[in-house]
C-alpha cells in the first residue's frame, strides 16, 4: 500500500474527546433526532475537488465505516475518570460498541466538494473531526506529491524548526499551560503525534493534554474537551416551537450538561449566540457552580475583561475560575493573553491549527457544522460574524431572538 | 544495538576512490615501504578525547579490522572502466581480497586524541578516510546525544533547508558541475547518502559523481578521485638520498602515475610543494598529455589565472584542459570560480565539508596525513602555509629544496 493510500483514520478513537462527552448526552436524551452536518471550506482559494480525487476521498470515508470500537478502546473510555468517576455509562458504551458511522453524501461540483452527513444525531456526530482530519490529510498528501523529495523534506524541516521556536518562546513563560486542540486541522495523523510527543518531552509541565482521544490513550495524556456549538445548535432545533423556546434552548442544554457531568465538565462555551447574550443569561448560581468559560471567537482580551467584570460584580473570586481560550492561537498570542490575566483569573489554552499544521504550507480552514436538527436550520452567530453559520434568514431570526448586536467581523488567521 | 553503537564503517569500499587508484600504484611499486600516518585536529576548540569515549572509538576501529572486501565489492572494482579499461589489475584485486587494515595506535592524552597508523604503505593507506569518517561520526553522535530529540530533529531540519538552498543556488548556474568529496568530513554515513541521493534527484546534470566508492556502487554514480598529497610525500621518503633526489621525487611519482593510468587519471595535484614549484617543473609535454590540474589550497582564482597563463604561454588550448577545485568550497564560491573561468577553461568542483556536513553544528577540521615514509619525515607545504604538514626542521628543508617563497596563510573555512 502506498503512503497516499494508507488509511488516515485507523481507530474510531482518533477523534476529539468532546465527541464522547457530547455523544453520551445526545445518546441519552436525543438519540433519534435527525440531523444534517455540512462541510464548509473557508479557504476559498483552494479547490478541494481539484486537489483530492473523488475516489481517494471515498476510499478513506468508506474505510471509516468499516471501523468499530474495539475492546481496549472501550476499556479506555470506561476507565476515564479525569472529570468524574466512571463518567461514561455502560449503556452508552454498549451503544458505541455496535456503532457504525452512518452513510455520507459526497458530491463534486466544480471547485466545490459537497459533503453532508445525515442521520440520527447519536451516530452522525462522530463524523465531524473524522472528515476534517481526512480531508486535511488528503489535501496535504496530494500537495506534497507535487513536490520533490527534498522539497517535501524541507517542508517537514520548516515544521520542526517552527516547533522548536514555539518551545523556546513558551519556555520563557512557564506558568502558561495549553492543550492540543489540533486534530481537525492537522497536517497529518503522524505529524500531530510527533508534535504532541515533542511537546510532552520539551514542555512536560505546560502541555496539559490533547483533545485527541486516541493520542491521549497512546501517550498516557489527559484527554480533553467539553462541548461544542453543536449542542446549542442541536438543542435549538429540538426546542423550536417558538422564539421563546429557541431562546431557552441554550439554557436547557446547559442544564442537561451540568446534570450529566456536574462540576467536572462545566466549562461553558460562550459564543454560540454571542457572549453578550451569554453573560446576560449567565446566573450567579451557574457562575458559582461552573469551573469556567471557553472563548472561541472575537477579541480574547475583551472577552476576558467581560468575564472578570461579571465575576467581580457577582462577588465571585475569579481566581477560582478558569478561562479557556481556543480561537486561532499562536505562542506569542497565548503569552499576551496569559500575562494579561494570570494574576486575576486562571487561564489555559486550546491550541489548534498553529500547533499541528505549521509547516510551510498554508493551513486550510475547514469546518463541519450541524446545519439542521430536527428538521430546522440551525445557527451559530459567534463573536465574529465572519464565523457565523446558518441560512441568512435563520441568522437574521436568531440575531433578533438573541438580541445580537455585534458587528465585529474578522477573517481568521486560520 | 543502540544507534550510537552501530558500526560506522560497514564496508571497506566505504572510502574515497583515490585510495584504490593510489593503492594499486603503491601495491605495485612500493608495497613494503614502512609508513606512519597521523591524525591532526585543526579544530583546537574541540577536545576529541573528551567528546569520544576511548572504548567507543576502539570498538569502531576494531570493527574495521574484521572487515574484508567481499566478492561483489571486488567485482565492482574489477568492472571499473570509467578511466581506463580494467584499470585495476588482478594481482592488486587478489591482494585486496585478503587484506586486513593493520593495527592502529591510539592514546588519549589530556584534550588530545593521538591516533597513528603504522605499517606497510600498501595496507596502511586505507585507514585514512576510514578513521576520519569514524571520528567525525562518533563526535556528532555524542554531540547529538546531549540534545533533546526535538533539538536533534531541528539540526537535521537545518541540514535539509541548507541543502535545498544549495540546490536553488546551483540550479541558477546549470553549467556548473561538481562531485561529492565529503566522505572524510561527513556528519554521518546516512547523512552523506541522503545528501548525494538528493543531489542526484535535484541536479542530475550537475552532480558528476562521488568520491565514496561504496556510495558510487550503491547509487550507480561515477566513482571519482585521482591522487593525494600522500603520493608526493611517500615518494619523498623513498627517494631521499639527497636534496636533488627529494626534488626529483615529485616527477618520479607523476611519471609512475601516468605510466599506470595514462590519460584517464592525469589530473595533477599542484600544491604539495606549492604551485609555483609545480608550474616551474611542469613541462610542455606533460601539459599536452594531461587532462588537467587540481587546486587544493591558496587562492583559486589566482591559481586558475596561473594555469591559464601557463597553457597559453605553451601554446596549448586551455579549453581542452580541466581545472578541479577542491579546497573549502560552498555553492556561491563555486559559482564565482565557474563564472570567472568557464569561457576559457573547463572547470569542475570537488565539494566536501560544506556538502556533507552543513547542519547547524560546526564542522571539525581533521586530517590524517602521511607523516613518515621509509623512515623519513614527510612534508606538505601547500599554497596556504597554515595547511603545511611536517616537522619544523623538515618543513624548512623542503622550503629550501623546492624554492618555496609563498607566505600566504589563512585559516580554512573548514
Amino acid at each position: 500500500m502506498k503512503i497516499q493510500d494508507e488509511a488516515i483514520i485507523q481507530s474510531l478513537l482518533d477523534i476529539d474527546f468532546y465527541k464522547f462527552t457530547m455523544g453520551q448526552l445526545i445518546f441519552k436524551k436525543h438519540k433519534d433526532v435527525p440531523v444534517r452536518f455540512k462541510l464548509t471550506n473557508r479557504t476559498s482559494s483552494v479547490s478541494l475537488s481539484k486537489m483530492i480525487p473523488l475516489e481517494q476521498l471515498k476510499e478513506q470515508l468508506d474505510h471509516v465505516r468499516t471501523l468499530r470500537f474495539n475492546n481496549s478502546e472501550l476499556h479506555y473510555l470506561r476507565g476515564t475518570n479525569e472529570y468524574q468517576e466512571r463518567m461514561f455509562q455502560e449503556d452508552y458504551l454498549q451503544f458505541l460498541k455496535n456503532m457504525q458511522v452512518p452513510q455520507y453524501q459526497l458530491e463534486y461540483n466544480g471547485d466545490d466538494l459537497i459533503l453532508e452527513l445525515l442521520g440520527s444525531w447519536s451516530e452522525t456526530t462522530y463524523w465531524e473531526t473524522i472528515c476534517l482530519s481526512i480531508i486535511n490529510e488528503l489535501y496535504y498528501r496530494n500537495l506534497m506529491l507535487q513536490k520533490s523529495r527534498l522539497a517535501q523534506d524541507a517542508i517537514f524541516a520548516t515544521g520542526v524548526k517552527n516547533l522548536l521556536d514555539k518551545v523556546k518562546v513558551l519556555r520563557k513563560c512557564p506558568g502558561l499551560t495549553f492543550t492540543d486542540f489540533g486534530t481537525r486541522r492537522r497536517f497529518s495523523r503522524p505529524w500531530q503525534k510527533y508534535v504532541v510527543e515533542m511537546m510532552m518531552a520539551e514542555l512536560p509541565q505546560q502541555l496539559k493534554g490533547t483533545s485527541n482521544t486516541k493520542l491521549a490513550m497512546d501517550l498516557g495524556l489527559m484527554p480533553t474537551g467539553t462541548a461544542a456549538h453543536e449542542m446549542d445548535m442541536g438543542y435549538s432545533g429540538i426546542y423550536h416551537s417558538s422564539d421563546e423556546e429557541i431562546y431557552g434552548s441554550h439554557k436547557r442544554f446547559l442544564h442537561d450538561w451540568r446534570e450529566m457531568y456536574g462540576w467536572g465538565l462545566s466549562i461553558d462555551l460562550t459564543d454560540t449566540y454571542g457572549s453578550n447574550f451569554f453573560f446576560k443569561e449567565f446566573t450567579h448560581e451557574e457562575a458559582v457552580f461552573d469551573k469556567g468559560l471557553r472563548q472561541d471567537s472575537g477579541e480574547p482580551i475583551e472577552f476576558g475583561l467581560k468575564a472578570l467584570e461579571f465575576y467581580i460584580k457577582e462577588g465571585i473570586n475569579p481566581k477560582e475560575k478558569m478561562l479557556i481560550f481556543s480561537d486561532g492561537l499562536w505562542a506569542e498570542k497565548m503569552i499576551d493573553i496569559y500575562r494579561y490575566f494570570h494574576k486575576d483569573i486562571m487561564t489555559t489554552f486550546g491550541w489548534g491549527t498553529d500547533l499541528t499544521n505549521d509547516l510551510c504550507l498554508k493551513p486550510l480552514s475547514l469546518v463541519i457544522k450541524l446545519v439542521e436538527a430536527n428538521g430546522h436550520g440551525t445557527v451559530k452567530l459567534s463573536d465574529n460574524l465572519s464565523k457565523a453559520i446558518g441560512r441568512p434568514e435563520d441568522v437574521e431570526r436568531f440575531k433578533r431572538i438573541f438580541g445580537y448586536k455585534n458587528n465585529f467581523s474578522e477573517t481568521c488567521k486560520y
